[in-house]
């Protein structure tokens, strides 16, 4: 006989209700595997149910309303009751992950939450378990879908944003309101829960500044092919001298590039470690089959183990984004006269920037200068685009994107 | 106060004692996170150490003797007592893994082997818990490194496969005796382990038809570059209407697949399965530290969790290698002579077996045509090929490798 393990559903909108078709079509071979039989034992909508009494009959909760209220009570609740805590909500976890892990530690619930990243791609379980063993210097990648399938859209057709945008939104692949997705602020979030894993300490979305895609044109992303260079929207949190730095934002990288290759909706985290070199996970980053599969990993971890969190073992020092060293790609608009690269040269070497491929081409009274710049802090590099952008032979303002440097030959 | 965690260490080599130094370099960061300390607790070489002794000694056992015997011998003994198996051998879980799976399961012991497939890439664990939920109808990779690595550099440089080996083996990406690496059977065994996860069923090495690489030519690469095709060693194991197979073969696959950018001693496993589309691990296929770090996140888990085998639960039917379908790559060198191609294109046309692409080039008397057929079951592509290599016009054997027809555009 087959004890039940009993969960509590709340929200049953997309993900709750495949969720709740996935566990019973996949009941019987967890049951084998566990010897316990998954089922659900009540669901909370907007217009139905009780959390409380809900709470009172299961074993663990899985929470898919999203936002923060009421599912960060609900979340607190099921937490200090003792039971277990399954979510996708990114944006509960990375605004009140400190609230979460207390209240789990504090009642030795366990939290679990692989859907809030990357969708099906597995990486928050890898990250707390199979590396567990090692110290991650770095974690960066693509954790956002929908700005993922606008760029590609926009580099193989030629689209502008919007139109990619509009595409995106047809297809599923941006919801109506993609202000989050494109804005990098669902990205920022994601990496926030990441670089909390990463580095065994209190990381929260206020800790991640994060920049967007909305101002990125067909022009860009057509000039930087000139330098082999690809666009995609980054999340970086990464290990430096003295401190640490987690951010989003839109930057080239070479088309050798392992992020290189990952298109359309799909997202590809990779983590970096001494030990381990760097393993990279990819697969589609989210939708409702998906996400409910991710979810249901996690329900059958709960049923099958203890689950682990380190506690935040160091205080981290955040470093300023001035002082994070960059590559840029700098596209400037400049009248066709004799001394202008110098001019422009001049206040880049003042400002200790080199430059390290440029690409100069005539346009009637005007003139294209498409560079990249070797690695520079930002402050500086920013402060010499300050003086060039006053320059009287500026034609309109410059454009900058970060560029990866590293190139893979293997 | 911290309790100890006790580990018997079999196997003192390479990997032996990289795991040793870790667990050291790392046991204060596990025992924040599981509440037990984790330390070496014995340790048996070829020359000390007894094993009974270092058994009763300890809370959890780590194989790394490799090989047979007496490392089967070791780890039934370990699973009997009811203690924790870790282990990288792939050759022992290939072979015998029906019979540790049942001394686990006799006694409740955890088996874990993360480090016995694709090195560092932590597939075993997410296809055991992240996709414990999905019903895999496909696993396929590339997982062999040493043979990724002689690939990529033939392909690079137009080395013979004796140089892109002799490389290998001087960069220490080959052993001196390379055999099971380039014949495909490495590769066979990991892919039994995968199969018997994927499929919840018995599979071993017996049930794995391989072919290595040793009868590459930089010619096939050459040629097949003309149709866009990059040259991969693929495990394969997948369900089919009306069973599985599994198989190992060097395979070509279009430059826009996402295995095709996996270069170097890198290895990459992509499973498909309906509730996450497709998810693709991949990272450095092997090396002391990756795999170390491997057995320590087992290590970790063993100490954290109950672990979970899904038992056997159907009775596969090995689908048998002439009715599998493929498309292929066909390479002859023919007299050049009017009326060939159609001679060809009957033998062909005759089995079955229909033209996808050709590519015909004058050599002098000869010619050689170059092409690629759609799938068909390999019996029947086989007969034909045979049929072709008794003509009249043929001037050398013919030359054939199977090609993975998917193209990625997203």
């Amino acid at each position: 006989m087959t004890e039940p393990f009993r969960v509590g559903l709340l929200g049953h909108g997309t993900v709750g209700s495949a969720f709740a078709a996935l566990l019973s079509e996949r009941s019987q071979a967890i049951a084998t595997a566990t010897s316990r039989r998954p089922e659900v034992s009540g669901v909370l909508t907007r217009s139905k149910g009780d959390f409380a009494e809900i709470l009172s009959g299961a074993d663990a909760v899985v929470e898919l309303i999203g936002g923060i209220e009421p599912a960060r009570e609900y979340a607190v609740r099921t937490l200090e009751a003792g039971k277990a805590l399954v979510t996708a909500n990114k944006q509960l976890l990375s605004q009140h992950g400190d609230e979460l892990l207390a209240a789990a530690r504090a009642s030795g619930a366990q939290l679990r939450y692989e859907a809030a990243v990357a969708g099906v791609v597995p990486v928050v379980r890898v990250m707390r378990e199979s590396f567990a063993g090692a110290h991650i210097e770095k974690v960066h990648g693509i954790v956002n879908g929908t700005t993922n399938y606008i760029l590609t859209e926009m580099a193989r057709t030629g689209a502008t944003y919007e139109d990619a945008l509009g595409h995106a939104q047809q297809l599923g692949y941006a919801e109506a309101d993609p202000t989050e997705d494109v804005n990098g602020k669902d990205a920022a979030a994601k990496m926030a829960i990441l670089a909390r894993l990463a580095f065994h300490a209190s990381v929260g979305l206020v800790d991640v500044p994060f920049e967007g895609i909305e101002a990125i044109t067909p022009d860009d992303i057509d000039y930087a092919k000139e330098f082999g260079l690809v666009l995609k929207l980054l999340g970086v949190a990464e290990r430096l001298d003295g401190g640490v730095t987690v951010r989003v934002f839109p930057c080239f990288i070479y088309g050798g590039h392992p992020l290189a290759s990952v298109v359309g909706p799909f997202n590809a985290v990779t983590l970096e470690s001494p030990a381990i070199t760097e393993v990279t996970l990819s697969g589609p980053g989210a939708g409702g089959p998906q996400t409910a599969s991710a979810v249901l990993g996690d329900v059958v971890s709960v049923m099958s183990s203890q689950g682990m969190d380190l506690d935040p073992i160091e205080e981290l020092r955040f470093i300023p984004g001035d002082e994070v060293e960059s590559a840029f790609y700098l596209h400037l608009e400049v009248a066709d006269q004799p001394g202008v690269l110098a001019q422009i040269a001049r206040v880049l070497g003042d400002n200790q920037v080199s430059v390290k491929s440029v690409v100069q081409k005539g346009m009637g009274d005007n003139a294209r200068l498409v560079m990249v710049v070797h690695p520079v802090a930002e402050g500086r590099f920013n402060a010499a685009v300050r003086e060039i952008s006053k320059l009287a032979l500026m034609r309109s303002a410059p454009r900058s994107i970060r560029v990866i440097e590293e190139e893979f030959t293997s």
